[in-house]
C-alpha cells in the first residue's frame, strides 16, 4: 500500500458543503503494470467498509480483480484507493469537527490521485454499491474521463427504507455512551456496542431472506425447549445469531465508528440526476443488479440506467443476475455476474 | 380493565421450560355483553407490544373491534387480556430470574382466564402477528375450544431472517449499559437506548418499501447540501428519520425492555406443526396475509394454512389482501381486509 498527500494547506480540498479540508492523504494499492501509453488503467471504487486491498489472497474483491479475473491484473493497471472518510489509511474523521462529506468529494479525491499518477483517462472504473455511486458521480463530473463504467448494485437515489435502515444504524452509534459526541478517542474508548449493532443490521440487509434460509440451519438448538435460564435463553443460540455475532466481532477489529457514520450519511443525499446531466457519448456503462438484492435492488439499477441514457451516455448495458445472496452477491463468486463483467470490459 | 390472579403458590403455572411460576396475574378488558348461553365469546390475542385495550377511542385494534366493526361488540362479548410476559398489567419479567416462556404458556393462561370467567368455548379467536401464533397454538392444545380462528399475518415457523432481525433488536437491549443484566429497575434506570434501537428497527420491518416511499417524502431537507456542521448533518433530518424517532420516543413511554426481550424470544422457537397435530374437524380458520408484508409474508400464511389442513381442521379459508402498508396493515383500516374478516366471522 502506498500513501500520498493530495491536498495540503496551500491547496486544500474544497468540499461540497463549502468547507475546506487539508491535509488530505490517500492510501492506495496498485496491481499490474501501467502500459507505455497509459491506456490500461482500471480504477476500483470500494463500498462502505472496503479498503485499498481489492486483490490478492486477503483482498476484498479477489473474485473480480486478479490474474485471469474479469479485471485482469495481467493486462490492466488497477488502482484502488481507500476512500476519503474511510479508516484504512486515507484521511477520515477523528471527531465531529471533520466536515460533512458528499459522494462528489470522494470523486474529487479519486481524480486528484489519478492526476498525481500522471494518468489522464481511465479505461474502466468499477464499483459495487457505494462504489458504483462514486463512478456514477464521476461520469457526471468529468465526462469522458472514464471510458467504461461498471456499476454493480448501485443506486442513484436511496429509498425511504434505505434511509431508515441507515438511520437506525447511525443512531445506535450516536447513542452509545462510549461515543462521547465523537470524541471517544480522547476518552480511550470506542463505541463498539453501537457499531456492532450497525454491522449486525447491515448484514441482515446484505443477504436475502431465501439466501439466509439456505445458508443457516433454522432448527432450534438442541435441548432448547428445556432451557430454563433466561440469560442463556436470550443469548445467541441459532446459527444465524452466531453468524451475526461473528460478523460484528471481526468488523470491530477493522472499522471505525466515525467513518461508518460519515460514509453511510453521504449516500442519503446522493441524487445526481436531480438537476439533469450531460454525459459523454464516447463512454459506456454496464449497470448490473441481483434479483434477490433488497438493499439496492434492480429498481435502483433501472433508475441508474435510465438516467445514464437520458444524459446521453454512448451505451448502457443492463444485466440482472440471478443469485440468492442478495446485496452481498457483488463480492461473491457468482459466475454469471463475473462473466457479464468480463464480457463488458473486453468489448 | 380488570385484574385476576389465575395461578398462585398452591396452584402454580407449570411452564413449557419446566419451571413453575406463581403468582400469575392477568389484566384484561371485556367489551359487549355475554349472552345467556355464553355462545357469543370472541377472544382477542394481542401481538408483541399490545395490551388489553383492544377497542375504544384509544384501543389498538379499534378498526377491528367495536360497535358495528367486524368483531361487533354490539353482538359479541369480547375478551382481551394483556399477555403473560407483557408489561401492561399482567405478570411479566422484572429481572432475568423470570423463567423463559413459550407461546404455549401464553395459551395456558388464556384458557385459565376463560375458565375463570366460566366460559367453556370461544366462538371466535382472533389475532395478528404473534396474536395469530397464540391462536394457532390454541387450536392444537385444545381442539374444539375455539370454533372460528382468525389468524392474520401469523407464522408457524420464523425464517432465518426473522430470527436475525429479532436478534439484532434484542442484542441492542442486552448491550445497553443501563440494562444491568436485567436488574435495571434496582439501579433506577431503563435501557432506553437499546429499546429505542429495537423499536426503530421493528418499524422499518413493519412497513414495506413502497409503503415507506408513499408515506414519507424522500426529498432532502431544505438547505441540506450546505450543512457544514457534522453533528447536525448526522442527526435526524429526513421525514422517515423523524418518524422513527417519534415512534421510538412514544414507545419508551409505554413498553418495557424485559418484556420486549421475552416476547420476541418466544416466537423464535415456535414450530407447532413440527411433531404433527390433530385438530378439530368442527373448527374453521381464516388465514389472511398482506401482499407487501415482509416480516411475516404470505409464505408464512401458506404454511399455516397447509399445517391446519394437514391436521384436519374443518375448513381453512386463505386470503391475500393487497395493501402497501406491510405488516402494519393488520392494525390499519384496510377495507378489503376488514371485510374478509367480517364475512368469515358472520358465516
Amino acid at each position: 500500500m502506498q500513501r500520498v498527500v493530495l491536498f495540503d494547506e496551500d491547496d486544500p480540498l474544497v468540499l461540497a458543503c463549502g468547507r475546506s479540508l487539508a491535509p488530505v492523504e490517500v492510501a492506495y494499492a496498485t496491481y499490474g503494470t501501467l502500459d507505455a501509453d497509459r491506456s490500461n488503467v482500471v480504477f476500483v471504487c470500494h463500498a462502505l467498509t472496503g479498503d485499498a486491498e481489492a486483490s490478492g489472497p486477503r483482498g476484498w474483491w479477489s473474485t473480480m480483480v486478479g490474474p485471469g479475473r474479469p479485471i485482469d491484473t495481467d493486462t490492466s493497471f488497477v488502482i484502488c484507493p481507500n476512500l476519503l472518510g474511510g479508516c484504512a489509511g486515507s484521511t477520515g474523521p477523528s471527531s465531529l469537527d471533520f466536515p460533512p462529506l458528499a459522494i462528489a468529494d470522494l470523486v474529487t479525491v479519486h481524480r486528484a490521485l489519478l492526476a498525481h499518477l500522471g494518468i489522464a483517462r481511465v479505461r474502466t472504473a468499477i464499483g459495487g454499491s457505494m462504489g458504483g455511486m462514486q463512478i456514477l458521480q464521476w461520469l457526471i463530473d468529468a465526462p469522458g474521463q472514464v471510458r467504461d463504467a461498471v456499476l454493480v448494485c448501485a443506486s442513484s437515489r436511496l429509498s425511504a427504507q434505505n434511509l431508515a435502515l441507515s438511520h437506525v444504524a447511525r443512531r445506535a452509534i450516536l447513542d452509545d455512551p462510549d461515543f462521547h459526541g465523537g470524541d471517544y478517542a480522547a476518552f480511550g474508548v470506542r463505541p463498539d456496542r453501537g457499531l456492532a449493532t450497525a454491522r449486525r443490521l447491515a448484514h441482515v440487509t446484505y443477504l436475502s431472506e431465501p439466501g439466509m434460509a439456505e445458508k443457516f440451519s433454522r432448527a432450534e438448538p438442541a435441548g432448547w425447549a428445556d432451557v430454563d435460564d433466561a440469560a442463556r435463553w436470550l443469548g445467541p443460540a441459532y446459527d444465524v445469531e452466531r453468524y451475526l455475532e461473528h460478523q460484528a466481532a471481526i468488523f470491530l477489529k477493522r472499522f471505525d465508528a466515525l467513518s461508518y457514520l460519515y460514509l453511510t450519511r453521504i449516500m442519503d443525499a446522493f441524487d445526481p440526476f436531480a438537476g439533469g446531466v450531460v454525459l459523454d457519448p464516447g463512454s459506456r456503462a454496464l449497470v448490473l443488479s441481483f434479483d434477490s438484492d433488497w438493499r439496492f435492488g434492480t429498481e435502483h439499477s433501472v433508475a441508474v440506467a435510465a438516467g445514464l441514457r437520458a444524459g446521453g451516455l454512448g451505451e448502457v448495458v443492463e444485466e440482472v443476475v440471478a443469485s440468492p445472496w442478495g446485496h452481498d452477491s457483488f463480492l461473491l463468486d457468482v459466475p454469471e455476474y463475473l462473466e457479464a463483467v468480463r464480457r463488458f470490459v473486453a468489448a
